[in-house]
């Protein structure tokens, strides 16, 4: 099998032609029709990200071991079972991988969240994932059968797992009554799915906040109500005119960055929902006293559980959501689409097929 | 009737002669057995407190007026009954007040919150409390019937509205199961009461931090698995060493100072809940990207719900929870109290018996 | 006031002359728009209704008392205020009232759900409703404002606070995920707005099940996946295909009657909830043994909440569900309104404009 | 190995000599120390049981297969693991198993309720199980670490994956509150251990009933707060009365004859979650208005979860719930074992020391 892989951090991905793994027991071959390319993968090339207080924060040091085969939005084909896998996915059936892979022993998955497991084992972070032809699953248990159909193919399968994911547990972890007034913070990829989300299955008001006036546009089409330009609105002012100076009901901030949630923080409603979600990161100067007088809950949601993304499958199939894959690369141009990415040129998704 | 007012912030209380309220509709008129003396009440005398950068934030922009009566710790008998509370109610009947009154059209209100509605009319603060011989409470509905027993008095059934209630709604935000380890952070008053709930109807592990031996001491006689002196042992260190270099599940913070939260973010284990309740203030440089990635959660915890209170008062009448209460006071000694339980000499909970 | 009242069960309407009341303390005088003629409404007017093994259950029995004024669906104006209702709402405000009126003591009042009090005083029922030109309401508590718009007038309004509550809470009791197949069983005028509510906010692929295909055509039109006429083909084979032999993970049953339970209990899924709706009644042989070992839930649902109601009021607003109005009458034609609705001669739901 | 087996159904267990297996990839050999000895193996030995109707329901057509060795509830000690299995436990690791194994891919699996899978494959059911020296366990992740001491032995620890996960789950479906009044049905080994848990950690109002005055004395020791002889008085009247005539909050009812839940649905409050827990079978005859207009709940209990059964061990290691161990047998006494059980003639649990 052919794989793209980081042999060391900040290098060109080198493609590696590997021993093709034979399944066992409840492990599933996996051949790939679509790998997405995450933000997060180019953390994984940088070999770590910027922490608080200017320090580098490196992969290594959590736990990643190089060389790696990244990708962790991973759709495609049964290829070969394990013995007890065996019955249980037929040859050839179209899965998308849940990658969110941990222990299996701490309160986290038997709690049913195993994307916050304490030690895990996440596939194209921990072990080898998607930049490949072909993919090792350890059991037959982490894939979603699809069937696709004319909302869904599997460049769009691919996105599932990771973005639209994210943006569904961050949704999910805001509680929200049809009553509620909700602001997506930042209305790209995640923002939009979000927005899509909140609209198709919660039936909530949705303010979406951004910088740039395209992508409110997009917003609006998504299902966004109301949309803020917030370099030409003071959105803080804005959002309490909007909540007659009550304030948000629940916050969705998939920036993350000290001045967003700066500025989040004026215009929450008492016993707000805030969902901290994206990965600028930055510091927020927290006034304590508020947190039991306002009754605010500060929530940071990561990924999102395999029951969720068995929920995503059953909507994206029934076109109630439609993630938007724009880029596509070959296995070769791993390197080319990370950069792409980096330097902003992918709006909607970008995928790799092998 | 008679009432310890507030005429003016810092100044004395003065012992007013007023004229007593007739009940109307849902309305009833208590007649005063013991009044609950609380740490906010000071606030209201002061006339405000310190909040972030040196700033003191004044009551009366809060919306409080005065003169006004404080008190809402409130035991007592039912005197009289407006039409509309009659049978629902009997003249005697012992009874405790919920205090936390809310307009009743936000979701707060709606949702069974009360105590954080956006617009509260919490007696003692917003209107006339606890420090007089009668009280005229707005509905029959903030009643509480209280058969009094070995188990119960009127003096500790009247800190069942504030200091056990707030310990209460803060074990439960922690969303405990059996196998959790619950840090609890200040081991006063409500921490003690935090641990015998923790005890008493969750199951949980639990690991008491104080600064002072004798505090901690009692926390383990009411129920503390573990006992912790910050001031002589690095508690982060201890609490990785107890939970297998994990950290907490679940932290309930009395202190919610700076410094007692810097402290609790580094022995939180990935998903745990951090809840805030105390009033101590200050400022949290937090770190963003944890937020995210560790899947914390900050949860401001103030007071409780009525269904709360009802449950506490359940749980006092059976003995399983035993609130502590070590100081009386006349109602003439009104600003004798509040002198005295700033200065720290009141250990348990003091009371006014009218 | 003019208020059309059942005197005497059985009997016709009289339209009778009243005393117009004067609010006080909470309470609002409501100027009567719009009120909903409801099913119910027939059993208040017929004295009771058919109960099990032939026996007739009166209403006398379980608390009505007679004279009364029927109605518990009711829009309309703010006309006068008690002096703590007053700032709460305005004169002239649009409004909807939520009638399911309890006690305030018991544990259905303290957690939230008013509309299952041990004691209940709804409106319509067991005090003065809205089959008149005003209505006297207890308290501002229990009015929600509307804003008119294209989505909303105040005869759809009226609509919210028992059919289209009932349906919601309905299908909230069925705690959907995406990738339930749920069954709604009688897609009469709930039926219909349990459809639009399960596609609208919960994204649950919909089976709807009737004996009639007018009814079944217009569920398909209101959002379900997938028509059933259980009259032309069997409906538990029929779901057991579509659900590959598995069964429904929810039911919810709008008939309730001895033959479409029986049905019911051979189409779900282990695990599966059963809501229970309708008011048809019969008796159902229950196989105790299949209740641990399916672990299947049986859920009784009536009306529903207020802040339920709050929900559906903004989603009404917005446009996310349409409640039809079919029929209008005038005050003095209230027997007439009852009739034609025993007779079955309104399709959508009948409003009586005083 | 050795392995007392079914071979055929109704005939003598046999003492069989089978091959030992060797652990692959998750999986993990158990030397057993103790197994359990369960009703539901009776079942399992005599090949079905009665359903409704007088007809036999046989466990072949459940899918059952001949000869198996039965046993769901085990400890024992880690003696080999497969590749992925080492390093998450050691060698001589005290364990229990959870027996309740699913297939992974259904609702219930996902949503954490693996005990409710479609097509469960538990051991000592559908794959060999306890009543042997060794057993081989499906993945490490079933397994639970105990930290013997003088709380718990292996024995004791043997009981916690059926009868007491089955109780723990029962009355955490009672949903309870500590002002609810929970009534037990049936004071055998599941209704004492669900009596200790509703004490220890729900803080709940206990009525037991049974027919038997020495269970209800040992009731009343476990902490039941009222005990009744159903025999010796009238169970209705008697709730009805310790309940202000307005029924039990929950019932659990560990019986489940047709006319224990006859008995139990006459005293029912309004709101009531009845759960029921019992394999002694029956019908019902239900009265299906009532459902809706009393809001009843009827929910069926069946086993428990592995997060409440870790629960379940960090409370026996702690010393908050004590299963009791009364008989032991030899694995060449399995047969007896069994006899002795349908006998009635153990009357804590009893247990198999290969």
């Amino acid at each position: 099998m052919k794989a793209s892989r980081i042999v060391k951090p900040k290098e060109e991905l080198q493609l590696q032609e590997l021993k093709t793994p034979v399944p066992k027991s409840s492990q599933v071959l996996i051949k790939i029709a679509s790998s997405g390319v995450c933000h997060s993968d180019i953390h994984l090339w940088e070999g770590g990200y910027d922490g608080p207080e200017g320090k580098f924060l490196k992969t290594v040091d959590r736990g990643v071991k190089y060389p790696l085969t990244p990708g962790h939005e991973i759709a495609g084909f049964v290829e070969d079972l394990g013995e007890e896998a065996t019955g249980k996915f037929n040859k050839n059936d179209k899965v998308i991988v849940y990658p969110w892979i941990g222990e299996g022993l701490c309160p986290a998955c038997i709690e049913g969240e195993e994307n916050l497991c304490d030690k895990p084992s996440s596939l194209g972070v921990y072990q080898d994932g998607g930049y490949a032809d072909h993919v090792l699953v350890p059991s037959y248990r982490y894939l979603v059968k699809i069937n696709e159909n004319e909302n869904i193919n599997m460049d769009v399968a691919a996105t599932l797992p990771c973005s639209s994911l994210t943006a569904y547990n961050a949704v999910r972890n805001a509680r929200l009554e049809p009553y509620h007034n909700l602001v997506v913070v930042g209305a790209g990829g995640l923002g939009l799915m979000a927005i899509q989300l909140a609209k198709a299955i919660f039936g909530a008001r949705i303010i979406a906040l951004d910088l740039d006036n395209n992508k409110l546009k997009t917003a609006k089409e998504n299902g966004a109500d109301i949309i803020l330009n917030s370099k030409k609105e003071d959105p803080i002012k804005a959002i309490m005119e909007l909540t007659s100076n009550l304030g948000a009901d629940a916050v969705v901030d998939f920036v993350n960055s000290s001045q967003s949630v700066q500025t989040d923080m004026q215009f929450l409603r008492r016993r707000a929902n805030l969902i901290l979600v994206g990965l600028y990161g930055g510091e927020l100067k927290l006034n304590l006293i508020a947190m039991p007088t306002k009754a605010f809950r500060l929530i940071g949601s990561y990924t999102g559980t395999l029951n969720e993304l068995v929920g995503l499958v059953s909507l994206a199939e029934r076109g109630v959501i439609n993630p938007v894959v724009t880029d596509r690369f070959k296995l070769e141009e791993a390197t080319q689409a990370l950069s792409e990415l980096k330097k902003g040129n992918i709006i909607g998704r970008g995928v790799i097929n092998p």
